[in-house]
């Protein structure tokens, strides 16, 4: 185990009702006038927003709203929301939705007590120093930024898609209903089920030994997730399983499930380039990637991979052929993941192959030419699982 | 699953070496001058109070010092270290020890801002509204209350241990070096063990129904302290399974295990009457009540006793005869905790048949007249579990 830190402060409110919390909490964290920050119209029909705002109005909370939110939020937004926190004083931001619309709060957040341009601090010109308190009510469990330390803002001008890690990004409350997951349509339930699998396997996959006490985490919350994703599928407003898929999308991603070890992170660098390329969901990129990548790495991983296969999928352990259940451990989790009605497949995706040559040049590698540490990846072997993705 | 909050704010730091940053800490949390709060003569002799006062030095940290705690930390200390820190203007407790230490720090820093007896705190009297900030280095892993809301101090001229639960209790940091508990004695290790443990199946035996996510996380942390507690004990300096144990006890009871579900704690409450009457090892007190909770609880809940058998211990299900794997799990906890050299018995423990009707009429219950919540336990049943402590 390395040495590790880990810091969690978050409070979180977690079950049905816990909306009409809102206005407490922010004055709990420090809030006087607040920014309502969200997204499209599903926040507003179902009566959320209202009810937050009640609650505001009931805790004497003065607040202003913003919407508009897209997937992969946009900088012209952020700009937006931090020269309304400026105008009208606002001193705590309350992201109310995804993960886009909580990482668009947070990029406000910070850019409301820089006197610079925020892109200065998420394109990493200049520390990220300070930020006002925010907090979140979280709509959709995929992205853990709930509980986590990083945000992504995409620069409309730059075309560049930037992430910040910071404890500043780190709400001071996250507000979990899972009953405003009811209505999620089935594909964004799909992705999220995905996008919380990867952030697990991302990290369970490492080369650092003696990580027992966060493998059987890793695995904990897999098996969870596996359980309870095709119920939330099978029976929308089932709130057993939807809250089972929301707590564990957060501790998917709080940082917990890796202590003590080395992260890989190849799949999501590799998924990025076809979302940045065909505007793909996020979940859907990591279910074509993630079993081609294990393909990939297998050869000199059979145990770790077999592990995966008995521990978390169920599978017998083939002793004399431990590259067998590995492999089956891999099928099991493509076959999970079509069920689910996620893509496997390039064309699945609606990528292309002749695309892969520039998703291969523009995939972002460390200073020594490679991605990931599982298996460190040089740019043919970036390609060559890009490929293989092009094959049923 | 029920509506739940969870607060975990403590930073913290863990491995190798990390006591050098305890200065850094400090100062970081908001300290200009700290009391460095400790025990015995071990944190002493292992170098270990000097690395830390060099660190703090070196942070530019003043500070003063006061030693001397005892296990079941006593109200006369506290008030010392009260006194202490209104005469030095101390701004910043650093608990340094196991749990007593640790706890004696928390009530200090809680006392030092209040302007009557702290014991107005612990016992009840008044809310717990403010403490100075506080954080500790850990060399026993067993309590958990490096990371968790709840201090416990005796009070020697009342005889009344008395605990509270405040977020003004959670440490502003957590230094955790595993290297610290190489010399620890067996015995130690061992308590430190089943406490760990037991702190994991007071949450996990619950009648709360669809927990999958925390009784999934609990039979991990269980499965790890299973495979480690003996490495530690057959060799010491195990740096592996050392950090495995610590990092342990810290998940076991900083809250996140029992999230959203009703918990038990009767056998905590037994075990408390035996430490009290007899000053045993708060560890070994649980190694005895324990299984013998188990087995008298059992029916009714044969099912969740077997999948704790199949699923912590790898026992094969008896499908035809559930309660026959239940029992198969309650022998091999006790094998487990007898392999450690801690006690089964009345008699292995030094406690005596005769003081039964005294433990159960002092054994503490709630308003209705019963302990725990898995099985709600009246007098009558009290004794019983007592009484089958005694047999072989």
């Amino acid at each position: 185990m390395q040495n590790f830190e880990i810091y969690n402060p978050t409070y979180f409110v977690f079950g049905r009702g816990t909306q009409s919390r809102a206005g407490e909490l922010v004055r709990r964290f420090g809030g006087h006038k607040a920014l309502i920050h969200y997204g499209g119209g599903s926040v507003v029909r179902s009566g959320l927003l209202a009810e937050i705002e009640k609650s505001l109005d009931a805790a004497g909370i003065p607040y202003v709203t913003l919407g508009g939110v897209k997937p992969n939020p946009r900088s012209g937004l952020v700009y937006e929301g931090i020269e309304l926190c400026k105008r009208e004083k606002v001193d705590f931001v309350l992201g109310v939705g995804g993960g886009s619309a909580i990482d668009s709060g947070k990029a406000i957040a910070a850019g409301a007590v820089y006197d610079g341009d925020f892109w200065d601090i998420w394109s990493g010109k200049v520390p990220y120093a300070n930020a006002l308190p925010h907090g979140c009510v979280l709509t959709l469990p995929a992205t853990g930024t709930e509980g986590s330390n990083s945000a992504v803002v995409t620069n409309e001008q730059l075309l560049l898609k930037r992430g910040t890690r910071s404890d500043f990004n780190r709400p001071c409350f996250a507000i979990l209903n899972p009953e405003t997951t009811f209505t999620l349509p089935a594909w964004h339930t799909a992705c999220g089920v995905a996008d919380i699998m990867a952030h697990i396997i991302e990290r369970y996959f490492t080369n650092t030994p003696d990580v027992d006490v966060s493998d059987r985490l890793c695995e904990s919350v897999l098996q969870t997730v596996i359980k309870y994703g095709p119920v939330c599928l099978a029976e929308p407003d089932n709130y057993e399983a939807r809250a089972a898929v929301m707590w564990a999308g957060t501790l998917a991603h709080n940082g917990q499930l890796g202590v003590g070890r080395q992260e890989d992170w190849a799949s999501h660098a590799l998924g990025h380039e076809l979302s940045a390329l065909y505007d793909s969901t996020h979940g859907a990129t990591l279910s074509v990637i993630i079993p081609h990548w294990m393909r990939y790495t297998l050869p000199g991983h059979e145990m770790r991979m077999a592990e995966f296969a008995v521990r978390v999928w169920g599978c017998q352990m083939d002793f004399e052929h431990p590259e067998r259940t590995a492999l089956e451990g891999i099928d099991r989790l493509s076959v999970f993941w079509k069920s689910l009605g996620l893509p496997l497949t390039f064309a699945e995706l609606g990528a292309k192959e002749e695309d892969i040559p520039e998703l291969t040049r523009k995939c972002k590698c460390g200073a020594d030419g490679t991605v990931g540490n599982f298996k460190k990846l040089a740019k043919p072997d970036v390609e060559a699982i890009f490929r293989a993705c092009c094959e049923e």
